[in-house]
């Protein structure tokens, strides 16, 4: 199944601002919650934790990074939201996963919201993602438990690449970062399929071509809606003058922001080639059409007369001319043979072979 | 019966600029006027009230909502002008229903314009409504009783949210927010319409599927050109220095603006899908004609020669050859299947089946 | 008629620029000028004036609006110009009467070029209006007679509105707001027949619907290319720092900006709607097509083989099957009802019915 | 022979930047050169002089025209450059005659590329000219010999008009008027074609149409690319702080820019025009098509049945119904009449007459 | 074989921001390595050396041009890297050969990446180049080895223009300069092609047309793509201070900026021309199409009624008409000329022929 290309907010409807409703499908599991707590000599990890777990004091010179996988629990984004004062329009548009990517800079925080794109059985799905960025934790928000953080935990637990040496700026930063670069996947994927389209189109004609155009062209609408505001997010970013981000942060940010637009360059050549695709498909349907209707125009340019003709010596008339010994077949057969010949020529001048 | 595509204005021809016109259909239902003053403590709610009872000196402390229900009235307006020292090109803008949104900031009063948009009998319908935000009042101006504004009322009446605690602005940005959220409702029959239109535009063939295509057009021009200036609004709100609006105000602002953009992208998507699904109509409508022209050349192709041979041996020629005995049904038939095999095979090698 | 898509400027061709060339239709009938001279207290009228008498001295605190009728006079031109000390490239500007919308500020006068917009016997004619305000007078060039400043002249007469108890730039607030009105029935009346030629695409099929939609996109362009260029000159003017504009023109002009905006959205939602239009007729002659098709598809598919079998038999050949008493018409005709039933069942699944 | 798309410049492969290589075709004529020197009192007129000539000192309060005409001598071109101090990439730009028009300002002279186009042949041409305008002198750089600039000769001769009166920056504004003011027979010649073609495409039906809306579509393409970044050029010198401009220069420049702003409006809306019309021409194709099908559909529908009966009886069965006296003609021939009725009936329904 | 429309990331997936791994094909070849030192008095060259040759300090006053022919090789960029003191960030970036073209400004060093553009084997390529312009040194990384750089390495060498006697940033200028001088040959080619093209679409109808519009468009969307960021990167530039540019670099930048702008306005024109020629190819489809339908059309109408006619006398029923005498042929062949008369008239009043 392809993704609704709208979420109800139904059980919204009517309730007063900043009041916190799950927007989206119905889910059974619980929610699942990992910590990780770093600093450069050591880290701890727990997994499947309590949300009440999570609000212990942060060590000195630590990092926490709080993941939440899911945000249908209403009554733990709640809690999150009491324990680390965050907005509760903040904690809503968590909860709205059909937001807009954006950023919103507070007080004691920073507020991301992106989207993770990735395919899943052949159908692109976009997930939304939320990041908070405090003085020492990030809290990021997932709606399905995935696999995208993966290299980052790895590279805490091995103490690889800068991330344990860094502050929090740095882990949201590689948050960040693992989002935008799982785009190209993505992107790759497509690139394939239009290559794979286009010897289809051009070399091969079938009916179901045209279907692969209409899926690809609308992925390309629903990844750049969502990648779009992204170029936004980041300029947003790097006017800030917030403390939680040091300078490093913002050299960084420059390498996302080019990723960024440069996934929207590949949308946009992918977007026009699918353009131009659609309109060969268009003109060899209708060189389809044209070849159908020239065979059927010569078939019958030929054949018509002549039955005719075989109509006409097969009247019940006095014809005198069919009393000759020569009327058939030399002269019945000489004539078809000439219609056929002239009709032939005919064709040939007007290039119809 | 769809919406007029623009309201007559003749009514106004010719009148000086700030003359109190009526624009739109004509009423014969009288305006009917809602008050609500509160403050923390209590509230005074009062139904079907004349224009003369609001005119009332408002209780300290106290928020004072007229909502009145149509604008066809011109002397209700042009009373409600003169006590709450409203400019008369306000009022003419309120009585003109094909107003753009828009936001105006007075010495007094901030005026603002926008739509409210819903699904009435299955056709989309854009209503105007005003606001009038005062000092400790807020009048609202709909052209139909509505029950759009139920749930703020509810909320008043049971002092749930913040709404009770506030002040005016608050009520304002209380009316302006349920109006956007309605926006999402019509936003998702939209979005559920296109994908069965595009369910049928790709798995089955109706004529009727390019009536629905055109019908989701026309209501996304009609709600782009609605939503599309509130942009405008809020950043033009952002601005503003007035002292009737409150810190809090400006942030509750920013969740609208996010809202309305939200729309304005789903709108651009739901656009350009529609696009792609009538690309899509007209190749399979290209495609259903290749098919039956191919069906036609076929059957011509096959017969059309036969019906010759056939009209051969039927001439009252002396035919040497089908005096033998072996000539029918043997040789005959034998011609006749070897023809059918021959176009067989060459549609075949033609990819016609 | 039509208008032309543009005006020959032949007649200017390598003269210097300022030089005073008319450039439109060639005209015969003299050029007629009206004067209005108002105060709070009373007002002159006169019609049919001779250009020199509008060069009296002007009373105090009196407006002195000349109204010239027709451009094509280049002496009556070049004395107001000698008169009022015009620039010799504002009045090349007034005679050229293909000229952009577009406001200059000099000295003493500010200069506005617009475009009188209506329908002329089913056809829609622009017109150029010049209007040059100076401080106790106001020029206005049409280059037809009309009745579109009549209200005003009514409002004069009989001092009704503001327009006697103001200056100059309130007369000039008028006529701007005068011709921006006159839009609107215009407007209208596409949008009608918008509306009709929707009722004939979408419910019943004409050929000439095409060349209205024609029509009706020629008129939007030139429509929208007369209009879209006043909100620069409204925006000009509301940056404009002349002492010619009191403080209540500028909000007026808001008023002005506010229609010529929600013009411009008119025009814009009118072709978005015509270029839906035009694809659904495109797409619906293309059923029509299909139609035809199908329906020679059927007929020629149940005739064709049956008209192959009575050719078989009305051979004169021997053929042994003919000679059983139960062939003519129990067998034969059974096995064309057959062939017959096939087709249809055929059919039928293919949904061609 | 229409104009190159775009001009090889293969001569200037791997050169150091500066070096002088003309791009263009090759070209026999030599370069012909006119120079004028003027003040109030009196003028001097030569032609054809040798570069050299133009090199005297220039008398006080003089100005000195001189007008190249062929830019293919790169000799003339390097000596012009030695002895005015212009640098080489200016000498670059100037023999590159596919340079985008531009302005830029040098220390001691302000240099200029515009596109003169004009109609040669019924084919569009685009030529270059370089415009370098220094304290006393103009330099006129032309890539044919043309008449264009006659007028303004004309007007020097005979003290016509300001120009002797001015300083060269009034000359310099008199040559980019004069190409200006030539753009404009060209899109006269143009709105005319449109005219004709919109006659044609409406009311009669030429498969030339579509290739005479080619070629103008072409000719707005390159017609746009050489006036659209005038609009820039315009912008530019009217920042210019140079002294080389006096006062009134700007405000003829202002009038050049409206001019281009209007050449550049009235090829925006022949290009939307062109855009319907072509709308239009494939509808009336596919209308066209309709026809010959559904003359096709009711001749084939009417024919084939009856065929297939007459086919029928001349079937050499027992057929027991031909006997009867009345079979011919009166029961067959009221069979046939009575299909033939149906049939029409049928079609008449169908609304295909 | 084409280009891929993305290349793949996956090596990289899951790795910490600046790790180095190279985005491309595998290749088998080593890295050749080129080095020029030179001063205005002389000069060195060696090719194919090892990078650590390139790390012996450079001399005063000369400047050393390190040419990198390949950058598959990471541990090479390392080595670059850690010598020049580049950032991990900028060395990625080289590697990555699907970057988007950028500079960034440094400390020590600015870093340019741009496209070089060429036809081989009848496909456009696109080759990465990587720019490093240090204060007495310029890295330049190419994916293959060329021969773009020849003409500068002649210019040096016999120390032509201006490059022996400036610093390294005119050597810098000189290689974007030659890159972008080598998109006009490709530009020209494809000019040549469209012209080719035209003709085709025009004057004869060939079916591989539509491939070549197809090819024309994809290369012009990947080539523009290539190139527009090009406009960022010289504004960039010329609103930078780094010291490492000299006061005529930035001369020379405008007039790369120029041919830059130059370029995208061909490919502007380009493609708004295939545009058009695609237009015009489906129409004559069309036009195709409707010619060989009225030639059926016209076959069939003449004849199908005659074969009736021909079958009515065919059937074997007693006829009274054809016992006269005149019957036949006279009668008979006198209906016959009369329909096919008629019809022949028909078709010319139709304008069918």
């Amino acid at each position: 199944m392809t993704q609704k290309l709208i979420r109800s907010k139904n059980k919204k409807k009517g309730l007063p601002p900043g009041a916190l409703v799950y927007v989206g499908k119905n889910k059974e599991n619980p929610v699942s919650i990992d910590v990780f707590e770093y600093n450069e000599e050591n880290y701890i990890e727990k997994k499947g934790v309590l949300i009440e777990e999570c609000f212990s004091p942060i060590q000195e010179n630590s990092v926490r990074w709080i993941n939440i996988n899911g945000v249908h629990d209403t009554a733990v984004i709640e809690k999150i939201g009491a324990f680390f004062q965050i907005h509760s329009l903040v904690l809503e548009d968590i909860l709205n996963t059909d937001q807009r990517p954006k950023v919103e800079e507070y007080e004691n925080f920073i507020f991301i919201i992106l989207k993770m794109i990735y395919h899943y059985k052949k159908a692109m799905r976009i997930e939304q993602v939320g990041l908070i960025l405090g003085k020492n934790f990030v809290l990021s928000f997932q709606e399905e438990e995935g696999d995208v953080f993966d290299p980052i935990r790895e590279r805490i637990r091995q103490n690889k690449g800068k991330v344990r040496k860094m502050k929090a700026d740095y882990l949201a930063y590689a948050l960040l970062d693992s989002i935008v670069d799982n785009y190209f996947p993505v992107l790759e994927n497509m690139g394939e399929r239009i290559e794979e389209t286009e010897d289809e189109v051009i070399h091969q004609f079938k009916k179901e071509t045209v279907r692969e155009i209409y899926r690809l062209r609308r992925e390309i609408i629903f990844f750049r809606k969502s990648i779009w505001p992204l170029r936004e997010v980041t300029s947003t970013l790097e006017r800030t003058d917030s403390n939680l981000l040091s300078e490093s942060f913002f050299l960084y940010l420059k390498d996302i922001r080019d990723h960024i637009i440069e996934g929207i360059d590949h949308l946009d050549s992918f977007r026009d080639m699918l353009a131009s695709l659609f309109d060969i498909y268009l003109s060899s349907l209708s060189n389809k059409m044209n070849e159908v209707m020239k065979f059927l125009a010569i078939i019958s340019t030929i054949f018509i007369p002549l039955t005719f003709l075989a109509g006409i010596y097969g009247m019940n008339l006095k014809m005198p001319e069919v009393q000759f010994e020569w009327f058939y077949p030399q002269f019945f057969w000489g004539i078809i043979l000439l219609v056929v010949l002239i009709m032939v020529l005919f064709f040939k001048k007007k290039k119809w072979f």
